[in-house]
This record gives structure tokens, C-alpha cells and sequence, in this order.
């Protein structure tokens, strides 16, 4: 497979620590339904997953708020219930209500079943990543996703979405072993189906641990963190055209864990609004400081040849309040500048590997944004962005 | 009013930082729907808020969990949002629903017609605060709440309950002089409305900033943390018989911001289970290392005395997991172990002040529990911290 050369890279480069011109900017679920064009496909294609199993119609979503914004990357369009829907539990989406399984996993026999499913089934989401790639045309970097183990188990055992995870919670500290067994599972599926969104064209892999945050202190490093270091473990580290694909880990809620994330192998750790984006750019950039309890161990002399062939956090992504969208303007932009202005000084010297910084929500897009008003953070990212290189 | 001689002042001593016998235990929501003897109580009142506004049901339901379970503390039986109800904007609440206000606040003219009621129509939460605490004639210390002042204002200007807090964010970044107003008023109300319940007989206070976690970094200090701390600037120090009425600030999802809640007037930090008390503990045993920007500075050269009159926080509330009560007994006591563990040794002695661990669950408990559970988890934590203190 060859793809069109890519004309800009700012997202890649950021994503390794690289200086760049401006912040790159990408938004959480930023093919989604504030946009009326998606509705539209959406109606055409019938169901939400009539439009993800439909290669074009992945493809012409994925491209759509390209077409309205200047945005420095694309992410497959796709759901995070891909893979348990592949092992075979009947994933479907009620309007209005959120995704269903048919088959909740929340016993001894059930966790049997599981095993890591046939990427046959899942080739609608390879062929789709190959489509979207081709019509990017290189334009901007395309990046694959999947969730993460622990949140993957969370709809597995709950059924659905939840308010409380009781039955996930309940499988953890009654059944630990059970538990484990099925992280496993998700773990290595995972890896498979990243890999092969590798294969098809994915530039960069994001992990979403979307529920990470509702866990205890302990039970997020024993049974969240630990799955996504071992599917980041066998993930492949460079793409289809022998570039480096940027693994970003994303858990929502997850700041006071962020020194644990630090030994992750990943290079974007992806943070919401409640965290300061300049305290959790010193914990990155004071290395050593963490208890490693997850990932390889990385020395902290290595040079930035050998960081990109064992990857260890060097970027953030993130984090403003989607709800920022609802406000006026001039509002919007002075939020932006502050998050910018938050993260400090940007790297400067394309020499050596800073921290860098892509800008995003700190979690997906309302689906009640007005899109007029994406248009403005995206402008102000760039704008701002340029303007503190330009002083600095 | 005279009232019964205490005869376990192991709470309150704890939340003061003294030395305990064992770690003193209550639970969040310890009167409510897992106990079948409340819903009968409920199923008479016919209401939540008929259960609420009447004394003698009141009386009834907050003494239910005490005879089921040895527990160190009573809690009011009420609802945080008898507030907002008594500004008129009507609360009610539909079975199975949570709470509905009739009228939201929205707009510049819903929040001029904001202000703080008048205690007269809170008379029946005063009646009831009198009430149990005669009923409990001295057994254990009676705690009285309220919600924060952004809490109530996410359910103000929400309506009820949500899941992305669209409508108060929206006035909070769009309109921040009319959130200030708002929360200003509120502030004051749950000032007055603490200080009516500490001359009702409430022997301790506390305050939930359920939804404060909900913020941004930085509007959390501006919109939630300022008027948490005009609230406690305004509170009584000593209650109807002349002891210190100890302050409890709980912030769900609050960790990261316990540098900033470090500089609160009030005596317990509340926790939930994200954050390891044992780092928590250190965060209070180091002072001078916050950021002052709510509340009064402290001299850490304050003697204990001084510290009574100046509340610091010097305790901690919490922090297991509510779900863990769905696992077996002895899964549920190695996590009671655990969560004392965290905390580590217990202050042992009598003369200074230390940091006091009060023991409960991160949030309230699940109407889904088996009640002969709790039984399990309370007596551990008496159990096991009583060994604690002979080990050391």
C-alpha cells in the first residue's frame, strides 16, 4: 500500500515532542452529530452502525468536519464496541439511548466464552481506515482508535452505558480473578485490532480508558493501567510507510494518576479539564519521579533517536471544557488562550524532543455545539499558538 | 436546650485530629432505600420530601441505620436541595427520577429574583436536627449538612440532575457575573441555614460539593472552592452546648485540588476513592506548601488550642469505594483493611493533634446494598483499627 505524502505533519510532530509551527488541534468525536451533514449521513445510512460498518459512509463522516475546519488530524470514524462486538455479545444502538449488548458477561461461564475474535470480523473498520487514508490524500495524519480493556469490560459486564458500574465493580472485587481474565482477553484483542489499523493506514493510535476515572485508587492500576501497558506492548511502531505511529492513552479523570501513566509506552497521554496542563507538564518533564508500576522502565539519558523506538510520554493532549463551545465567541477564545497559556512556553529548538502539545476537548464534543463556534477554538489554537512562538 | 451528656465522642475527636480509641465509621446516605425499614417509613410519608418535612419521620428514618449497626455518627435525614426549594423554586421529586425544580435559573431576571430565604420556611429541618438530637440522647454526635454552594447551583440551573452540566456551564462561562451572583447568594444562605442547624443541636457540620468535580481546573477554584470558603467564614464555631462544631468539606472527585482545599477554615477533607489517603495524609501533614487562594491563611506554628478557634483541616473523610459492598464479607473486610492501611498509622497521642482519619464510604452508599453487608464493613473498620493501635 502507498498513500499520498503528508503535508502536515504538526499533530505527528507534536505528538512527539517535536517544535512546530502552531499547536496542532483535533477534537474528540469531532465527526459527530453537531454537524448537520452527519445527521444527514447518518438518516441516509439508517443506524449508527450501518454508518460505521459502511466504508463510504465512514469515510465521507470522517472528512466532514475537515471540509468545515482547519483541523491538524483526522480519526477514524468508528465506536469504541467494535471489539466486543466482534467476540460476539450484539452490540446495537437504541436512538436516544446509547449502545446495548444482547449478552452481558458477568459470570464464571460467560468469561469462559470470551477469546480474542477473528479480525475478519472487524474488517469493515481496516477497510474503512484505508478509505479514509486515501481521500485525506495527505492532507492531515489519520489516527486509529480503540477503548481501553478496563473500558471495554465496563460495557461487557454492565450491558451498556452506567451511572454507577455496579455489575463491574461488583465482578472486580468479588470475582478479581474473573475480572483479569477478561482484561486479558480485551488486552490482546485490542493489540490485534490496533495493529491492524496500523497496517491499514492509521498514522497514530489513541486508547480510550473513557471510565478509568471511576475506579479506586489501586484498583485503576491493577485492573485499567496494567491492560493498556500490555496492549501498548505489542503494539507495532511504525506504519505502513515506515513512519513512527504516536500512541496517545487517554483517561478521563485520570490526573492523580498521571505519575503512574508517565511509565506507560505511549507518547500523548491525553488529559480532561481538571487537571492544570502546566503541573502535568512539570510531572512530565521531571522524569524518575513516578512509581513505576506499569510499562517498561525507560532511562531518562536516552537519546531522542532512542525515545522514538521505545516511546514514553512526551506530549499532552487536551483539555478544554467542550462545554466552553456553549459561550460566545470572545469567551471561547480567551478560554483557548488560557489553556494555551496554561501549558507555557512552547518547545521552541527542532533539535531535541520537548513536551509538546496537541490541542483537544477534554473529552468529546456536545452533540449541542453550535459548529459556528468550533470554527472560532480552532482559529484561536492557531492563532494564539503562533503568536507565543512569534514571542517567545 | 439542654441536651444528654455525649457518649462517644470518638467522631468528634477524630475530625479534630485527637487520638482515638478506633477510627470512628458512618457512611454517606446511611439512612436511605437499602434499608427495608426505610421504605416503609417512606412508603407512610408518601414522599421524599413528605419523608423530609416531617419531624417525627425524620426522627424515625436517621435513627434506623444506628440499630442495625454500631455506627460512630447520625446524619440528618434531609436533602441538599431544601435550599433552592425554600428560595420558591419548587423541588419535587418524581419516583424513580431524582430531583425537579419548577422553575430553572437561566436568565439575568431568574437570577435577580434570587435570594437568601428566609430560615422560617427551613423551620422543619431545624425541628428535625432538635428532634433526633434528643432522640439520640447522647449516643453519638448528630452531623448537619448542606450542599455547596455550586452544587446547588448546578441543580438551580439544570433543573434537576445531568450528565453534562451543559446549562449551569454555559451561564458560568457565557455569563460569569451572573454565576458570581448566584453563588454569592447561595453562600449566604447555607451560611444561615449551617448556623440555624448548630443552634438546632447539629454537633458537626458538613458541606457537599457533590458536582464541584465536574469542573475545569481553575473554575473550580473561582466558581465552587470561593464560595465553599465564604460559606465557612460565616460559620459558628461552638454549637448549642458550647463544644467546637467541627466543618467537613467533601468535593467529589477533589483530589487533584487538595492543595487548594488545604487552605479552607475547615477541619475534615472529604474524599472519594480515586485519591490514596496515605498521599492525602501527607498533603496535610505538610502545610505551607499550598496554594493560598480560598480561606484564611493558618500559621503552621498554631497551637492546638488556637487551631480549635482557626479551623486548618486536620482530618480526612473517607474513602472505600461503595460498590465494594457488593463483593462477599471477606472481600469487603480486606478492602476496609486496606483503605486503613492507605491511611497508615494512627495518631496515637492524646496531647497533640494529629491528622484524624474518620472513616466512610467516597460517596453514598447504593440503594442496591444488602444491608447485613454494611454490618461486615463497620465492624472491620472497628475491629481492625483497635488492632492498629495495639500493634503500635
Amino acid at each position: 500500500m502507498t498513500f499520498a505524502p503528508l503535508q502536515n505533519d504538526t499533530f505527528l510532530r507534536a505528538c512527539l515532542g517535536q517544535a512546530t509551527d502552531h499547536t496542532p488541534v483535533w477534537l474528540m468525536r469531532q465527526a459527530g452529530r453537531y454537524l448537520p451533514e452527519y445527521c444527514a449521513t447518518r438518516a441516509r445510512a439508517g443506524s449508527f452502525m450501518g454508518l460505521a460498518t459502511n466504508v463510504d459512509f465512514a469515510t465521507e463522516v470522517t472528512l466532514q468536519p475537515l471540509a468545515r475546519y482547519p483541523l491538524d488530524a483526522a480519526i477514524l470514524f468508528s465506536d469504541i464496541l467494535t471489539v466486543p462486538d466482534a467476540m460476539g455479545l450484539g452490540l446495537s444502538f437504541q436512538q436516544g439511548e446509547g449502545p446495548k449488548f444482547e449478552r452481558v458477561v458477568r459470570d464464571e461461564a460467560a468469561v469462559n466464552q470470551l477469546a480474542v475474535p477473528d479480525m475478519n470480523r472487524l474488517r469493515y473498520v481496516f477497510d474503512a481506515v484505508t478509505s479514509i487514508r486515501k481521500a485525506l490524500a495527505g492532507r492531515v495524519p489519520l489516527i486509529g482508535f480503540s477503548g481501553s480493556p478496563w473500558t471495554l469490560a465496563c460495557y461487557m459486564v454492565e450491558g451498556g452505558g452506567s451511572s454507577d458500574y455496579r455489575h463491574v465493580k461488583t465482578l472486580m472485587y468479588a470475582r478479581p480473578d474473573l475480572m483479569h481474565r477478561v482484561l486479558a482477553v480485551n488486552a490482546d484483542s485490542v493489540a490485534h485490532y490496533l495493529n491492524a489499523q496500523i497496517d491499514a493506514g492509521a498514522q497514530a493510535v489513541m486508547v480510550f480508558d473513557s471510565w478509568g476515572g471511576v475506579l479506586a485508587d489501586g484498583a485503576f492500576q491493577a485492573f485499567s493501567l496494567a491492560y493498556t501497558a500490555r496492549v501498548l506492548g505489542q503494539l507495532k511502531r511504525t506504519g505502513v510507510d515506515g513512519a513512527v505511529v504516536p500512541r496517545i492513552v487517554f483517561t478521563k479523570g485520570g490526573g492523580l494518576w498521571l505519575h503512574d501513566m508517565q511509565a506507560l509506552a505511549c507518547d500523548v497521554l491525553g488529559l480532561d479539564w481538571t487537571m492544570d496542563l502546566g503541573r502535568a507538564r512539570r510531572v512530565l518533564e521531571r522524569p524518575g519521579t513516578t512509581n513505576s508500576i506499569a510499562g517498561d522502565a525507560h532511562s531518562t539519558s536516552a537519546s531522542a533517536a532512542s525515545d522514538l523506538e521505545h516511546p514514553k510520554p512526551t506530549a499532552l493532549q487536551g483539555n478544554i471544557d467542550p462545554n466552553v463551545l456553549f459561550a460566545p465567541p470572545e469567551a471561547i477564545r480567551a478560554e483557548v488562550r488560557r489553556v494555551l497559556e496554561r501549558f507555557g512556553p512552547p518547545h521552541a529548538d527542532a533539535a531535541t524532543r520537548g513536551v509538546g502539545h496537541v490541542f483537544n476537548l477534554g473529552h468529546g464534543i456536545s452533540q449541542f455545539t453550535p459548529p459556528e463556534h468550533v470554527a472560532h477554538l480552532v482559529d484561536e489554537v492557531h492563532a494564539d499558538s503562533r503568536r507565543l512562538r512569534a514571542a517567545g
